[in-house]
């Protein structure tokens, strides 16, 4: 029997250990995708309890919570934070089988040096542990980003924000990591919501430009993306609730986007225009700067009216939004190869049942450099072991694997970098298990370049992070 | 080399083997959603021969025949009982890696202490082995139901049956076991359906109450609720083919039902608005009586219209409906809780693909209590090793395992109990593996709870079964 | 630690090895389903290099050289050919886990008795070792069909081939491998596209059956059909961008049929009426000849438009088409079956979430014969090990494994012939695992008699090759 969470954590076979050892353990880390706050990282958060560092912002452990049947009050609410700390240690108890398991293990190893179990009667005890840790305000922002050996962390922004925690980190030479902002134009596209006209309206005060129509649009989306470009941007990001395609003349997008200024309601098919024509705008300029375009899809957000009211987005009230969105996917990379606009992409669904189509569909636009369209890594409620397994099991049934660039994190926590490590063991256990049966030779070059260039060197290339 | 269907049958490591017959294997069982006829058990049934017990309505096994090329003689028809146990035995022989595999030898090793092999050359021996068996008279509804440790059925049961048959296993203190009706009410549903009218009038006599209205209809509905709740129903029952949900004003739910009372045609998008109605009216009554609301859906019945009718229902001619149907259920979901009429929800989709998105899904709609909103078991056609491991790995991945309400057979037989060892197995081995590879800890005290706990408490909990 | 492609590939355990080097290893070959060019055979075409013999015309390589960021010329272009070799070869090796690295080392083995390895840095060096085998002229059609021990191959042709080289193969003595035209009749069914009207005048030539009306048509099919049987036709093979049934008069068909013969355009919603119409006449007389009915379906083709407009069609631009086919699948067959006319029929579905639906629906429909209805191998972006594993076990659990038809090509390549062989590994190692876990008793007898019907006899059998 294996000792749980022991040094070779994950890797079941000599060669998976002998390469994750010697190839991917000390590989520093890219985050290219996160949700962590710049303002936390220029002041340099200091955390001052398990509970403040775990509960206060995230939604995984609230759904586990909830589905144990805990009072939001101790969920999201103004309940004891010890108490809280106690119902989540209960329910992961039980939550074996649950990524969360493991990356709370991980965290409390990696971060805090506990190699214990925490289940639901020693919360106590491992707050306790946890105490020191925090006293010596060793768990901020910068100290935990550092000691996890993160090079490069991209940040999610939205085209008004004024980023001036960025500009203090571009300035601030006492910190390493680099923190380039990211650019999440999905307001601009969202014309059919409440608010598009008055974010519009920040949008032209934020860029100088006078928004009345489609071309004043345009002029002031390439001088943000020219500011975003002066602090280091790399990628882009969209969040679609499904993928689609639906072909717009200029003039269509022009005057719907008259009539959403007005206030006026969009139809859905009208929306699906406006944002069809505005992603192949913005893939155009992508293309120029040669950012990296990422795509996620497949999310039905906020499904529970009742806790949305009461509680806002981002509260763990989102789900898997089975439609099959990768119909739509293939004319859309369509649109972009047609019109010479496609940029180096990266495709994330959340419905796992589309791995096979969606690498079929990429396989299809490949040619412009290596691993040009990208299957992003195992994406929010699949970003489990067996998530990741098919994932990678796809890809490589699909595409090169080799070429793949890897893991990020998609989190709002400090302490999440753990997942890279959990990415990289389940990595190079599938290789060393292919290894083992015989099914790759036992090559320690062309095992150890793929696993160097999927767990930091194709990410370093794929975003120019010179 | 394991032994086939030895005691440690489906476990394959150490852990695992000690899990189940630590915690598991002496279980008693609950049954909380299976077709077994109730007169079957209030007068002790006694079957006769192989044949009749498990051919006679098993259209598992005529599905199998059916493809091996049986003639419908020897399927459903009039052919000669041994001759039709020689050609289940024939076609089982092949059926290497399917559940009826397993099952058959799993019934006839607990029932008949058979311990070989059943196959083509050797139907005859196994029926001249089991014949003793029967002419003691041993292979009855109570003995199999009392020497498979059975403590509770809910069977499966009309609004408009008169449940005398559960009257009367009531009365009886003989028999130990629980048998209580559950409540399917599709037929109050299915406006659309021939014979809507005439069955209106059948509920209307049933609960003397006249029924012009959706009103007289509600007021009926609640009384057979009553008469329901008074026989120990814990449970109701939904049959949809997919799942939908269609805002309905009241005066619309009203208009339709009078229309359909008519014997007027229904439109299917007037159908769904009724059946919105429906469905949100009872789930009130069932929050009112605590009764746990199932919906199985993703199922396209009677697909071969010749067979159908020829032979009717339930003979082997449904499938998986693979329309993506757990789209709407978030919706539906969403529509009971804004209406704060939210039951205990057990979930079964028929397309094992939705597995993550049903339970992503169901997480958005947590909090009122331990485990309130349920994914139920790997559903009929994925009732196998396969479907229910990665229903239960999914279910890890995406909530908490060890709430779960577990295993239940679903079944017209009365040797189907085999099915929760066999599920039994198949969970502590998972469990067991996982241990032995070093992903949870060797934490006995937290492990052995986590398998009572699904394979008997959570149920008997979840279900008020005091 | 096994040897990479050693005797032993893919056999992970005793049972697996001692089965598949007894039963299967040996067994010839039937391809009842290829794109092979029969004027290649019956010329007996010779192959000059590695190059030709694996680039000229392989889709699935020139995908992975287009994900590696090869030029087009290197790709189907005309740059150097030794080059186009290093090129892939240094894709190749960061291919892990694709089915190509397996095919590419298997053939290698098996027609160039190579067993190293091939990467990015000894391509000449393979190039130079397998120069006396294309010098000798042993890589020709023939030999390598023969040396593949093949007893039956069936081609995919149009209806309106005059099948001339098929004759040749007819008369040719000296070539024992029985080489069979099949109908691949999607050009009559595809009305709505470009070209329709000049395709049935072709076909008005070919059968010299002048075609103004549906019954002309229809004389014309039989005709053709005739003459196809002629030649030993053994089934008929269907391409469909997805599945679909709809109902049509036959004055619709006719309608819809003389108006598309005028170069009118066809809505798709007519399209699918005389499609559906044509399916069904042609099914009716396939069961005449006895003919299996192929339904290949689930594919988005040439979805590149950019591409498509330089290469054409069949140059790696095509993928899964991610829309449920699988819903109309039981409609399809309960239209055949209604009318009597369903023959034989394997079904394929690009898109392997639907496995268990599509098992689930064919078992609706089985009873004429031993396997009547079948779920064909996994298919092309399937075909690897993780696909064919995943079909067999859904296979399995949904129906009678042992009476599956097995392997086939569907290869425009003749040192594809490989693909048997790794199925036949993956097969018995499913098996040999099952039976080391305990899940099928070691017997031998029935073991071997699977292994051997479905790697031959079935198939055999199933396409009346007597």
């Amino acid at each position: 029997m294996k000792r749980f969470l022991d040094e070779d954590f994950c890797l079941k076979n000599e060669t998976a250990k002998k390469l994750y050892h010697t190839y991917a353990e000390n590989l520093p880390i890219i985050d290219y995708h996160c949700h962590l706050d710049p303002k936390d990282i220029a002041l340099d958060k200091v955390f001052g309890s398990l509970s403040e560092l775990w509960l206060s912002g995230d939604h995984y452990k609230w759904r586990l919570m909830r589905a144990d049947g805990a009072e939001e009050k101790y969920v999201t609410g103004d309940g004891d934070d010890n108490e809280k700390l106690r119902l989540w240690a209960k329910v992961l108890e039980k939550s074996i089988g649950n990524p969360l398991y493991h990356w709370s293990h991980m965290e409390l190893k990696t971060y805090f040096d506990y190699e214990g179990i925490l289940k639901g009667t020693n919360a106590d005890m491992v707050m306790e542990h946890c105490k020191p840790y925090f006293e010596s305000k060793q768990i901020s922002a910068r100290r935990l980003i550092e000691k996890s050996n993160v090079t490069h962390i991209c940040t999610t922004d939205d085209p008004v924000d004024d980023l001036k925690w960025h500009k203090k980190l571009c300035e601030d030479e006492t910190f390493k990591t680099k923190v380039y902002p990211s650019w999440r134009p999905d307001k601009i596209l969202n014309c059919e919501k409440d608010g598009f006209a008055s974010y519009i309206k920040k949008l032209s005060e934020m860029s100088g430009v006078e928004i009345t129509s489609l071309d004043g649009l345009k002029t002031a989306i390439k001088l943000r993306i020219e500011y975003f470009a002066s602090l280091g941007t790399r990628t882009a990001d969209h969040g679609l609730d499904y993928c689609f395609y639906a072909p717009c003349e200029e003039y269509e997008a022009q005057q719907i986007f008259e009539r959403a200024l007005r206030g006026e309601a969009i139809a859905e098919s009208d929306a699906l225009k406006y944002k069809s024509a505005m992603l192949l705008f913005m893939a155009e300029e992508y293309c120029k700067k040669d950012w990296v375009m990422q795509l996620h899809y497949g999310c039905s957000r906020n499904v529970n009216t009742q806790l949305f009211n009461t509680l806002g987005a981002d509260t763990g009230i989102d789900c898997i939004n089975p439609i099959n969105p990768s119909g739509s996917l293939a004319k859309l990379l369509d649109a972009f190869t047609s019109k010479s606009v496609l940029p180096k992409t990266v495709v994330y669904s959340l419905d796992p049942s589309e791995n096979a189509a969606i690498d079929t569909i990429i396989g299809c636009f490949q040619g412009k450099g290596k691993g040009y369209v990208q299957h992003g890594a195992a994406w929010w409620f699949n970003d489990h072991k067996t998530g990741m397994e098919e994932h990678l099991k796809a890809l490589a049934a699909g595409g090169v694997l080799g070429n793949f660039v890897g893991m990020l994190t998609d989190s709002r926590s400090f302490v999440s970098y753990t997942r890279h490590d959990y990415f990289r063991r389940i990595f190079c256990n599938l290789l060393g298990t292919w290894v083992e049966e015989g099914e790759y030779p036992n090559d320690e070059e062309a095992l150890g370049k793929i696993i160097q260039d999927v767990c930091y060197n194709n990410a370093f290339e794929y975003f120019n992070l010179a």
